[in-house]
């Protein structure tokens, strides 16, 4: 039984790797929800459906999120009431899965038990757990000015290009973890840490009241991948928002910030000369190839973090 | 200026052709709510959208409502999710229309001013109003079995062919008229009833609390179509409903559900036998063609309504 903390992009690639090693059965992703908000009358549930995507092989490939052979109508038909309302590119297939979403929310179901039935429309046999239940809404402040905006503002809205003074996640002091959370994590015999982002991605999931606990009980099975490459990103403004607020961008920077909930950090080739570093904050170090080109380089991080 | 109380298909193209002989900034249209209804988490308010689709000319000309050129995309995707959830057609560029509507609602607007926001998108320069802008639901109760169900269940879910022994407006009594209603009321050189639904078009506009009154307050000056022509309808189960709830189904019936609020009656030619027996319900009849096939009949019955 495999237990990974998982963000978006980074994550569903590296769950790609781990659906080729390891029986679907065995998997459970523990998911960032603090991206998730409302949209137009919508819950839009970024990372959720990101990694649903791109694991039933139906993720826009030139984008990271979204779906192939997507549409444009409705957004387009939003746009001619006001432009400025169209901001959020919602596809008109996404947008099938958002009705879906929000018309089970709306009869009470919970959001563990919508996200099982979009899994199973994919054809998904491992288990996407929503961090919690309850909304939280990962929040940023703009270092000029000081205004607090939201995740999507930030992430589409701004492009994540406007410098950040501070982020928090709304909610997060009386959320709990969803049904079997909990249980994932202490059943887990490896707990992975996808290269997701370590403030935005990975920081709400441990931020919920009981999981940073529940994953320091187990550090000594906690396997974290660096999404930081040789100081940069592959994707996304985690680098950035290392510097913005007070972090190292670095490999040693990601030890620092997970050092008390992972025992291993992989780290890229191209740090190796940085894995000294990384156990001097107490972590060990696994150096190999971690960026994911397709299935081979996923798998072969998987099996690394497995090992 | 013109008042019309108006439902769906029958009232849209009665108002293309008003608007064929009268300046659309002299014409009020207060429109039924009681069909609207939450789907999926949207604001779906389909007989504001039909009038606005109709009166654009971009309504789909085979269903009488939607939009012309349509997709299904999404709608395509949550069937995917669960067929069952699919039962009403949002198509995409409609799904647009009600993106629009429930983002605003969540900011806070009010239904007039988004109403009042879709119609000039479409270049409409006559002023569309929801009766109200409190959430009224138009419920029925089935005469087989008692179990109470909503206007879309029963319309579309139901097709309307399933016998009905109650109708009523949820929400109704504490249901305000919306800003400009009254107004629009007291200041009409005349008030047309537009050809709709009595039971269950017209019927929620005159229970909204206040406007019977104002309605009744301008009697001489109140005019009707009727909607049913030699005891049918055009479109719609307004025949049945009238009997399933105990009036008669034909321009007499019709005449005595408005003879508190309308002074004058406008037949169809194929009804001119009755004349006198609505004239002894207490209201005047006037007999004049009023199948709508197309706008110079529309302009037409709009012709008799005013002289």
């Amino acid at each position: 039984m495999i237990t990974v903390l998982a963000g978006g992009v980074g994550a569903a690639r590296y769950l790609a790797g781990l659906l080729q090693i390891v029986d679907a059965d065995d998997i459970t992703a523990i998911v960032n929800t603090g991206d998730d908000t409302w949209l137009h009358g919508l819950r839009v549930c970024p990372d959720l459906d990101t990694i649903t995507y791109t694991l039933a092989g139906a993720v826009n490939p030139e984008t990271g999120w979204g779906l192939v052979g997507e549409t444009w109508v409705a957004l387009g038909e939003l746009r001619a009431y006001e432009e400025a309302r169209a901001w959020f590119a919602l596809g008109d297939r996404d947008i099938g899965t958002h009705l879906y979403r929000t018309g089970r929310l709306a009869e009470g179901a919970t959001l563990t038990d919508i996200t099982a039935g979009i899994t199973r429309r994919w054809g998904l046999d491992l288990r996407l757990v929503p961090m919690t239940e309850d909304e939280v809404a990962t929040r940023f402040t703009l270092a000029d000015g000081g205004e607090e905006i939201g995740f999507q503002d930030y992430f589409v809205g701004h492009h994540h290009s406007v410098a950040v003074s501070a982020v928090r996640f709304a909610g997060i002091d009386s959320a709990t973890p969803s049904p079997g959370v909990l249980d994932a994590i202490a059943a887990a015999t490896r707990i992975v840490v996808a290269p997701s982002n370590p403030i935005v991605s990975i920081g709400p999931v441990l931020a919920v009241p009981g999981i940073r606990d529940a994953i320091a009980a187990r550090r000594d099975d906690v396997v974290a991948v660096s999404p930081i490459i040789a100081g940069g990103t592959v994707k996304g403004p985690a680098d950035r928002l290392l510097v913005e607020l007070g972090h190292e961008a670095s490999v040693v920077g990601v030890a620092r910030l997970y050092a008390d909930v992972v025992g291993t950090l992989v780290i890229d080739d191209a740090d190796a000369h940085l894995a000294d570093d990384v156990e001097a904050e107490g972590v060990r170090c696994v150096v190999a190839p971690t960026l994911m080109h397709g299935p081979p380089e996923s798998a072969a991080l998987a099996r690394v973090t497995l090992a």
